[in-house]
């Protein structure tokens, strides 16, 4: 088949199908042209951090195979710097294959390999070697797209977790203990069902969020073995046909060392190709993230809501005007872009773990739309996270007048009664107080319970003190 | 193989793979005993309708094979009458078959067929008859589980949809709208980002969940085509292999008029059994529903938020007590059923869905699943919209003051103002008022828009009459 | 607040929260720099078609407007003009905003009003006219973004349903459809449980697929009235406040004219800005198309799977090398990078459906997000109908002799058989022939049904003519 | 509200709401009748490992409450003998709650506060004592629906997965073992993009199942820690309010005792009341575990398809007839119901997973729905588990020989020779052998490879030995 380039500006290259039409000044050559042609379909492209990951295990690869003899040193070289160059993200252009493409990432690989053979082969030619190259016999020995892309999702995911997501996320939480130490004495009135309860302080509500959010890490880190372990070196379907003794060993070792990433080889080479679990589950604990971040969210949007309609018991940075036909009006817009990434992040979850019923045998089919989900997922919340601390946590007032004032009107405060007079009396206070627009107090005196000497004033002052309600009693 | 019942009261019956151990006093015979046996993994048997559904497409099929020449009239007789007994549910503990069996349903259709065999046989032993009734060659007559299992479904599904959850949608749709009516002149605040925005009244918002639930009615409808559309007459592949010519149209034709219901059959045989799209379509209306029902009882449970440190708009009719501890406390229970209601939905519709991937060229294996998940979907959300109205719709009050008094202290009823002043103006009024705790009234005399005429008190007037702002401006 | 733009080539913008400094060849102005800023999120902007269908609501409501007396004529026709612009795509590099932005799309209505404002500003002013348009009191006059931006999704949606993929979709199923002519004739082995069971011709499968996709188009038919239905002149909160009377109704049929597409009014303005249910609803068609698609590939990658250890049923045409690895592999990339897509539209639709909770009282919050996955699962269903057309199905070839190979090596085509000896006896031949590897035929003779004259040879040949038992009974 | 039971049977009995009319038999009282009568919704109940968890916590709660002085000794070990009773399930039957209920579950643990308060009260009668012991005020005692029946659901999960889940994955991962090594030297040809590739064993396969089996056991450890942290303690909104010092320490400690689970106190409990993530998270490995069990069945029933048109590399055993019409038919009906229960897991999991949107300030509401979904997960994959194994793995037979056949006739089998002759060589070879219908070794001849010297005959032999290709190279 040729290709359909219709411009002058091209140059032919061949594969083992034929001839092939490329951009003259392209670094790749004719399977990569191949695929532009064949996958006209989302015009999304690999993730930067995809394209390094892929460079990086080309370069492992190249050294491991010289140090066993597979690969001449100079070539070996060669590619390794041409992939140092690619991992840098300079060639980032000549990575113009969809996402949707064939579901091995055999075009993002063989893109791969053109680019890192065409860039070595030059500096071989530019520094008066006669050697050239090859994209397969070259720069894919001892490799199989089936073993190195998949790794390279790892890889990508892995670094993606550790270097941006998890200090994010450290990030976050910090500024939500910042804020929940500044808040630990304001009373306000808990709400349970919607309804009021007993009190809590502002600070213990931020205190939740912040454990919240710091569970999130230890999620990612609970499933970061699995993530981080890599089917590298079992090539077409787990065998490791066509690799060298001792090289799936070598090439982790080489990549983890350059990577600095905690990466193990797949203890069952056959589960590991057949299977993207490990991303599945890292999607699972992002998708569990998302929703913490959805409660947040909402939580602190309910807090800030009025000025004069709502809880108003926080105020919420103004950042930009919110309605183009109310004046004055100001939103919550860093909750509500939190919130919507969520719904992505977990949508992005369904695609991903959807994706592993496209597995078959030795070989899941469905990587490239893992991968750009998951890594999409991570930057959005890492992005999110530092969002949400810089311009909405940081700068949350607590209006803690109205708090308190909440706080005191809620007719659960009746609740410490219960150990005076029962359960089934502090009912009857509390509905007689709603009824007749009363305070528990007044409640508590018009039904006669300090008359009949039920109660004292001390214990009444005592049970309805609301901040000491929100005092673990072990430190009372 | 033989089965493993232990117990001595059993009798031996055959099938094509030897003996099976059945119950002595079992209505079915060896199929259903292997599959008992087969699948002890949910407890969980198929849903009354749809045995319902089963019984009458065998009661159908007797009669057209009858007509058709293909079955003796007084066999298709005895099957029809056995099959009458089984629809009217008389027989129930006698589909002990569990949902996750083979993925065809091919074991409740035998378990339909032996019971009816049994019966009819009985029967015609009863009436002095020598004749026997086979599962297979006569009950299962131009029928294959293929054909027969999808399409039970389908009826069942369609009698659900148009006998149960449309008029119970109806149903609430009209709680709701005698509310809109009653509610029409309470004014309120409205909340947009559950900021102050402009007013509405309480009548509009329930209007407007009235016509939520109508176009849920509306959804259902339009899925009704492909629902009611079904596989019968296409047996083992969708060939019509061993089937009588006009088998498909009369079959299906006594089933309509047997069942009242729209059947149409298949447009194309080979689309309908290989697929079970129209029960995906269905269950996806039935999701949009389900999130229908989480704003809805979202919204009414943050407008009766309180009682004192919530929005407080409306009272939800108290239903029982709210918490174990805190006492008095009332909670708005239905609200908190319908969402889990409607989660349960919204998940029962990705087991729907997903199950599309359980099929593969002539047959989706995963109808029992689908099927159990639908039916119940469709019945739970019968039965939340008749439990929504009766016990909290229909008892709701409005807090007309306190609604009425949050409209006037919402920033945005400064609004209508842009039109004299324009909105950079208005702007300035709104956030002074919030600033200084003012209304807008006092704000603007603040500001000195009166004072230097930009505004006269009769356009102030007429522009903040917050009523008047929820009338649409071609009723004014 | 002040801007953080650093360089020097900003100009000073100001709007009712103060400066922002903006780009200096900036066409938008402080509110849109303000969001650029605010929300460093994904980097996905909104879509070509979203932009558009902004542009054409803000021209038509300058039109209505003028009609209406609520703006100066040469004003309107000055927004007009510069809405026809921007609805043309050369200024989409002025709408950098993130999808990740405000719930409502606030910002990107902004940014609309304000590069409409500033283009019709430099006209007038080029013009000679002494006028400016203000972005919020001319260019959102009569307008909130509660109304536009959702109406805006609705337009680009409905016409991406109705102008790219209803067309896409009928090109797949033409494609199809001519395959299921030239295949008609081509029998083989149906298969249920991926079982051989009774025989089908291979154009009977590609018929069902063309009806899959068929129906696909009914199910986006069916939810278009509920698309196609706009919320536009509710303005913040539904009630229309700021409007001119008339101007819901004039403003939709300038719109449906300006664009062609059967838009109608709300029939109730609180539903229609309280919830985006028609997207929802849109969005669970668009998932049964993508397990449709999903069906259909992972049918015809197994039909044409091997070369040599698969069904090898229909060649699949040769597109690129398979491997990086295996020399001379081929795979059916096409059908992997549908499955991906489907993937992907599955799991936009979770986000679309799970932004449903994004609502409360007078408005959804998630609106953005909804609208890119939306649109974007259109663009991909799209796409892909095309690509599978033209780079897959139009060039898949039967293997004929394979095909009927096996179709007579299945011993369900024992079937017809049961008319003459009953079930249980030919399940006694399939299960001797199975076990000792003959064919039917050479079983039913072993068996000595022929000597024992329960089957006649001709009753034989007629009963286990393959190509027959692929025919419709009526059509005998 | 006097309630609706219209029997004669009844008795009369009384909450803070005032009289209700109970079955005069039931061991429960006013509020579980009034739960009763509001939710006639699902007919769905609680699981019973559920009850057992409520009753457990109400036994350590009364034990420590005795300990700290709140409770009096003698009804503390009323209470205490009352729960045993409860937790061996002997009264499920006085548990008539609907699933769909308050969203706290206050219902239901009112349900278990009336129950054992009414057993104790009988024994404390029966044995003479003139106490009785009241439903809040005794049994509920420093307890809160809000801490208690999350607490349950955790319990009753750490439980089910410890207990049941856990053996029997690994029950099942040690029959996929068995067959791993019974199918070590079973050659086969691997497939990738279900198209022929280089050789595995059988072995290998089922090596790999059980590890991705293995690995699901991994998950669900890596989660336990976060399931088996409990709120208990922190009652109403998490601040401990009316329990005394020490009681969550020690109440906890009691019962980790009494269940022999490890279970530990919140961290911090305000996050532990707030949200669930702790079971979507193990939820979530479900979901993964139950994708696993798909890929697994489908790979196994792909592996048994045919007998004649399908790949029938291995033999399922026969369970049960598989058609109603096609007469021998036998289908893979546990990889088929096997496959229903993952889909019911994934959805099921959606359902928890969006139940943490029903999270509001201190309380989730849709704790039920989350508890029944997770619990019958658990019990869906742990049965399925034993089932697969009892039922279907330990009867697999491989078909040796035409695997190994199979395994010679993939071109995939070239791979070898790019050491030799190069990637591009060996595609020419792969590509000839396909087109005339050669094997490899005929193809390389064909092509004059051993007459030019480009490869010997003992290479040829080496490099095509199937067996060797499926050795990983460390081994040769």
């Amino acid at each position: 088949m040729t290709s359909t380039v219709d411009s002058a500006q091209y140059r032919i290259e061949h594969d083992t199908m034929g001839e092939v039409r490329v951009p003259v000044n392209a670094l790749y050559r004719a399977q990569t042209q191949r695929a532009v042609e064949n996958f006209p379909i989302s015009g999304k492209t690999l993730e930067r951090a995809h394209i390094e990951a892929l460079a990086r295990i080309k370069k492992a690869a190249a050294t491991a195979n010289a140090e066993l003899g597979v690969l001449d040193g100079e070539i070996a070289q060669a590619i390794a710097a041409a992939a140092d160059q690619v991992a840098s993200g300079q060639y980032d252009g000549d990575f113009p294959i969809d996402v949707f493409q064939t579901g091995s990432g055999t075009s993002s690989n063989m893109n791969t390999n053109e680019v890192i053979a065409e860039l070595a082969s030059r500096a071989l030619k530019d520094s008066g070697s006669g050697k050239t190259v090859h994209p397969n016999d070259h720069v894919n020995a001892s490799q199989s797209s089936n073993d190195v892309f998949p790794t390279s999702v790892h890889v990508a995911a892995t670094s993606a977790l550790i270097n941006d997501l998890i200090p994010a996320l450290a990030y976050l939480a910090e500024s939500l203990e910042r804020k929940a130490e500044e808040f630990k004495e304001v009373v306000k009135s808990g709400r349970t069902h919607l309804m009021d309860a007993t009190p809590v302080t502002l600070g213990q509500e931020f205190g939740g969020y912040a454990a919240q959010v710091r569970y999130g890490i230890e999620r990612i880190q609970s499933s970061l073995p699995r993530v981080a372990e890599v089917p590298l070196g079992g090539t077409a379907v787990g065998t490791g046909i066509n690799t060298p003794a001792g090289f799936p060993q070598r090439v982790i070792e080489l990549l983890a060392a350059d990577t600095g990433l905690p990466l193990t080889e797949a203890r069952n080479h056959f589960e590991a190709q057949a299977n993207r679990d490990g991303l599945i589950e890292a999607s699972g604990q992002l998708r569990n993230i998302a929703y913490s971040f959805m409660k947040i969210n909402n939580d602190l949007r309910w807090l800030g809501s009025g000025p004069n309609t709502g809880l108003g018991e926080i105020a919420i940075p103004d950042l930009q005007p919110g309605s183009s036909i109310m004046p004055g009006k100001v939103n919550p817009v860093i909750c509500e872009a939190a919130i919507m990434v969520s719904a992505q992040v977990i949508g992005n979850d369904t695609t991903i773990a959807l994706s592993s019923t496209n597995g078959a045998f030795e070989l899941n089919v469905g990587i490239p739309v893992m991968a750009a989900n998951l890594l999409e997922s991570i930057r959005l919340l890492a992005n999110t996270s530092r969002v949400m601390a810089d311009k909405m946590i940081d700068g949350i007032e607590a209006n803690v007048e109205r708090a308190r004032f909440l706080a005191e009107a809620s007719p659960s405060i009746v609740t410490p009664l219960n150990k005076y007079i029962g359960y089934e009396n502090a009912a009857k206070i509390a509905k007689h107080a709603v009824k007749e627009g009363l305070t528990i107090r007044e409640a508590v005196v018009a039904l006669g319970y300090l008359e009949r000497g039920e109660l004292t004033e001390e214990q009444l002052d005592t049970a309805l003190d609301v901040l000491s309600m929100t005092r673990p009693p072990q430190a009372k």
